[in-house]
């Protein structure tokens, strides 16, 4: 793994894919194809990019318990406990409508509501994470969405979708799934088909087409963010253990090729030992080839002169996750102005967040969280402005309101207060 | 203006502009010319699209002085009384970081922090709209954005920013101003010049052009909404007065022609009488050339077989704005799932909210309010989650959080758990 002094290294690099021209006439195609051709096109796509020959898009209720007889009890568990600590923590994000009352008899407020409906894409193949299905379904569940739906490319082979899916699927509260994937399935969440009717906001991660299509739909619907490949910042000093720093490191860099993972230390000792620990541990992991690729590449240690050069290094590159393994790590929470999840202390690492604890694992990737949040119950509620005025309240400022109306050359505006003044 | 059956007219008509595909091209290459070419590159743009010849791109402290002295008294004293109420409104808004503790040590929570920096898009022309300043600043400054940057273009004439302008910028807390208008504008405030430093959130309406460029820089940056053409929606039964819907309607109708304007009543013969009002109060608009067109394009009175009906019309039609002129306005506040904004009861015009209420007038447009609500000092906040595990809860949960990993067949996050539970 690289060292590098941190000032000599101002930008990290990390990798985007913004998709080929291609790769967005392709979606654009698919999305229209959808549109025109409904539950057909959908079919027709699913045997040409998924080799399936689908007879029912709906996974059936039989399809619904079958996965329960084939999934281990104590994993069963494990979800349940999760999806319960999930639950309890977006319950404390819950909004509720408010208003402010005045003697004059006005009323001003917000009123919060429910998104009607929801789509979330679970994306296939070996990236069929149960986590994901728990951390995109249970805050709509909480916001009072009635609607969730899920879609899911099936399995080449068996025409399915994976168990865990549909077992985190139905323990979150998801009751409406599909198996379909790809482009297709945004076009079918964002417009509609025949099976599918559409909704009005579209989460979750997939592979480039799916992100594509995402961007496409936009505007249409609302979206989530759209993720880019994971990525992890250990803030540590000397007190860290260099073998649970590389180990953090690694679990990160396990996810994809394009990882990044940092480590910002004012420590050279640190620095050193944390290096050799990657490679120790790396020759160890079943999925080496990944790790190793993304270590080399978007891996890099940045030992700085003092915890303040450090602190701002961080800053800098607004990370997706930051552990913070120093001596007095809860001090410096306060200083940390962008990452999307913060994970505090030696016994905190990163995949707690990631599965159990409680916090979504969705979060801003690429320094978007610099200006964006994690995944959050609020993202699945919307909010409508209250405005009641009373007689007394139009009269003793209707005249300043049309005043200001006439400042910006707007006559009408005027006149539909003064409409009610004349009496 | 057209009365129409609403059962035979489920979906209403509105106006989108996506731009063609040479504006996309144009705003591309301008967003390039100014990432390359900086501050002499904003003042080729400003030469070439607003024939201004600029020394200097930033507003002077003595321009920002003469503002005030152009600027009339009574107005300054409206500004003001209308800034404090946007203020005390949005300060109800603001979240505030907080934390869930268990006994065995776990905390658990969501750090809230203001952006850094924002920059806000003011048009110029005929639209230079003081209030806009007001709604898209005051947020900002409540969340606690540090860096607030105002950008518009100049007057063709002077060279120089409209005073109404300039004062709102001052009394909202935005010292930071630029002359400068266009697709040109936004890639300055996304990417940087020698004079403009970057910003982290671009918000603020502009032609196509400028929502192009938005559009262009969206997750290099954050945007606010694409705002579309203004739109109103009056829920109204007898008992509202004809004269005063009719004004209501066109208080939108003479904002753009593309603006929409609807009424939903159960009422044939307010239907009517509406109707022929909206006619006679046309001819005596000074910009009535403006609102015609956008009555008789995107106008429309949608009678219904009941009241029940008309909320389902209005929930369909998702309006930026809806007047409840009803008998018992209030009682029908509940049933309204998509609202930008709710303004209830006969002494509510929308201009209360344009201008003086409080709320924002920054509104989601074109059905967004399906999924987008007003502006927020949330718009300005992002949260962290904060992740503190104490060794206790790490020994408690640890061997479950491995498992969920394993499932997940992702070995390297289970080993930086088991790290720590070796000891």
């Amino acid at each position: 793994m690289r060292i590098l002094k941190a000032s000599d290294q101002p930008s990290i690099k990390r990798s985007v894919d913004s998709g080929t021209n291609e790769q967005r006439a392709t979606v654009k195609t698919i999305i229209e194809s959808v549109r025109k051709g409904g539950d057909q096109a959908l079919k027709a796509y699913s045997f040409k990019f998924d080799g399936v020959s689908l007879e029912n898009i709906s996974v059936t209720e039989e399809e619904k318990m079958e996965a329960y007889k084939k999934f281990n009890e104590q994993n069963l568990s494990v979800i349940r406990e999760a999806a319960a600590n999930i639950r309890l923590f977006h319950e404390k994000q819950l909004r509720t409508s408010w208003i402010t009352t005045d003697e004059n008899g006005t009323i001003l407020g917000q009123k919060v509501t429910p998104l009607d409906s929801v789509g979330l894409y679970v994306p296939g193949g070996t990236a069929a994470y149960p986590s994901s299905v728990l951390m995109n379904v249970i805050p709509a569940k909480v916001a009072g969405v009635k609607r969730i739906v899920i879609t899911s490319p099936p399995d080449k082979k068996t025409g399915k979708l994976p168990p865990a899916v549909l077992v985190a699927a139905q323990e979150a509260g998801a009751e409406e799934i599909y198996k379909v994937g790809g482009a297709q399935a945004i076009a079918a969440l964002a417009y509609g088909t025949e099976t599918i009717a559409p909704v009005d906001k579209i989460t979750g991660p997939g592979n480039i087409y799916v992100a594509l299509a995402k961007r496409e739909v936009f505007g249409d619907v609302d979206i989530d963010m759209i993720a880019g490949p994971s990525e992890i910042a250990i803030l540590a000093d000397d007190t860290a253990k260099p073998n649970e720093v590389a180990a953090d490191l690694l679990s990160q860099a396990e996810h994809d090729r394009l990882s990044c993972c940092v480590l910002v230390t004012p420590s050279e000792a640190l620095a050193a030992t944390v290096a050799s620990e990657v490679e120790k541990q790396l020759a160890l992991l079943p999925r080496q080839e990944i790790a190793r690729e993304s270590i080399e590449n978007f891996g890099a240690i940045y030992v700085t002169n003092s915890m303040e050069e450090a602190v701002q290094t961080i800053n800098l590159l607004a990370p997706e996750h930051l552990e913070i393994i120093t001596e007095h790590a809860m001090s410096l929470v306060g200083q940390i102005r962008h990452a999307g999840a913060i994970f505090i202390g030696r016994y905190s690492p990163e995949p707690v967040g990631d599965y159990f604890a409680g916090p979504n694992h969705v979060l801003p990737t690429n320094g978007t969280a610099r200006f964006s949040s994690p995944l959050n119950v609020e993202d699945f509620q919307k909010k409508s402005s209250i405005v009641y005025y009373s007689e007394k309240a139009l009269k003793d400022h209707g005249g300043k309101i049309a005043a200001f109306a006439r400042l910006e050359g707007l006559e009408a505006h005027a006149r539909a207060i003064e409409a009610r003044l004349k009496e």
